[in-house]
């Protein structure tokens, strides 16, 4: 039996994850999560541990279960991370690196018979502009946040402890994951999710920035499947480079809020309130805006293409009952 | 009085640096050098401090004297930091990592009044392969040594701390430094410099990979004056990317080896000896052949364009008197 750790298992791309992985048949038993807390209604595993990574000795602790395939999902926001310098620095790299050593010291102690599959989940914030039209796989990473600046470095991580045969490591640029379910995060990108979620649930929605802004978007059910599948790749075949930007849809908010109304109606859009910010302006004003993943899509991730998608997947999987 | 640090100014580059700056006028008292040890011979600066930057205590009290301009070259050396994994980041991130944690407190400690300049020497081993003919100023970043990654995590820092103002930053991606005077040195590329030293001087020279192998150099008088460039830069002109790909001259190792032909003749070419070394051939291979720095060019930075001119520099600064 596989043994399954996601850190972050708590978060929502941890749960989606935790349920996909139970819906395609992992046994219950099979999986460990761990994070700050879980929600109350969450994904039905047994084993959740409750703790802190930025504890490294619970990282430590975790390493050593030599778990066949662990998820690290855990991480602050990009919002806060750029609110907290030392928040984000010491949750967003300092735990990944002491655990890392911490497998390490587990392959050595195996006399390098332990090599575990890690799936991390990076970010479209390692990029920095001025940007081409679509970003190739060969565009340089320049983040232009903490956040991304961190999820970069822990790339680079990553793709030295796999070199050197220590861990199997790959790290996955998502797209902004919409439609969020639940409540608003501390993540700048929050709204791009708000101005769906919230008008199909009948409630008022802030949005901060003009609606020409162009983004990269894909579903949380795409989010799980990109975990779900790196699992399974074949990592000789990312010939050395760890990082892979993956597929999604470029839109605009125009777009999004065009999706909305074909999808739910007027009343439901008259719901959005432009009401503009600043801050998230010009942290989004450094977002990419488009992709051109030659190399996910060889290795078969696949996202939405529509935005309409995007919502109806919200509704049948996260949405009110209509 | 432009008080002014140089972190590794007992090694080869900080010791070209020093002198280059009391060349161009700056009062020897207003330098300070910080390394493991200095050449017996070397630049006429009386403040040298014997010391050991992973004693993170230390960095943290040269960051308390509030050094106006501080050149950060410590570092171990590729070859040295891919046989020793743990030396290697524990050398070449968590030192500069802390360093700039406690400039930041000094930062923080004047209100926000200090904010120095940091010019830090990164290297073109944080690329890797494969590469287009001539790697652009927007390739991505994915080095396949550990030395080239800790350089690419160390910019990433760099770049984080300088956006936030803690600091106003730099990092210069250097070619490979050739002529390196002296001794042979732990770095792969140790051998660029050895073959066309050693004849020189009348010593046999081991030419470790194949003679078409292509690579990027500038000499150590274009080292030590991208350095004072740097140093006087106006970082607005940055544009938020604070790593750049300096001028270099590509040719391959058969060049190189013409370039001396003409200038020293036949007798001290047949000093080279062709003994191929499996580990070296694997690390160059993966680095890269030639670069179009358009960015720096347009920012002033200079390099040779003939490698005979890199010799004749050798000769004339470091090389045995003819």
């Amino acid at each position: 039996m596989t043994r399954i750790l996601i850190l972050g298992g708590g978060g929502m791309v941890g749960q989606k994850l935790a349920r996909r992985l139970l819906d395609t048949g992992t046994p219950a038993d099979a999986i460990t999560l761990h994070d700050l807390g879980f929600p109350p209604d969450g994904a039905a595993v047994a084993d959740k541990r409750s703790g802190d990574l930025s504890v490294l000795a619970e990282g430590a602790a975790l390493a050593a279960e030599r778990f066949d395939l662990i998820y690290f999902l855990a991480s602050v926001v990009s919002g806060e991370a750029e609110a907290d310098f030392d928040k984000g620095w010491q949750t967003n790299l300092t735990p990944l690196w002491a655990f890392l050593e911490a497998l390490r010291a587990q392959h050595r102690a195996t006399g390098g018979a332990y090599v575990p599959r890690l799936v991390f989940t990076s970010s479209i914030a390692v990029f920095g502009g001025p940007y081409p039209d679509r970003i190739t796989d060969d565009f340089l990473q320049s983040p232009q946040t903490s956040y991304g600046a961190q999820k970069a470095a822990c790339e680079l991580l990553i793709q030295d402890f796999s070199r050197k045969g220590f861990i199997d490591g790959m790290a996955l640029r998502l797209p902004t994951i919409c439609v969020r379910p639940g409540k608003p995060n501390k993540a700048a990108s929050s709204f791009f999710s708000g101005i769906i979620r919230e008008p199909l649930n009948g409630q008022p929605a802030v949005l901060p920035v003009a609606d020409t802004v162009r983004h990269w978007h894909a579903s949380p059910r795409s989010a799980a499947r990109f975990l779900t599948h790196a699992a399974t790749l074949d990592t000789a075949r990312l010939e050395g480079r760890r990082a892979l930007n993956l597929p999604g849809l470029s839109c605009t908010v125009a777009e999004q809020i065009e999706a909305l109304r074909d999808v739910a109606g007027n009343d439901v859009v008259k719901l959005i309130r432009h009401e503009p910010d600043e801050t998230i302006q010009r942290i989004v004003a450094g977002w990419p805006r488009d992709f051109d993943p030659v190399r996910a899509r060889a290795l078969g991730f696949e996202a939405e293409s529509d935005f309409k998608d995007i919502i109806e997947i919200y509704l049948a999987d996260d949405g009110p009952v209509r």
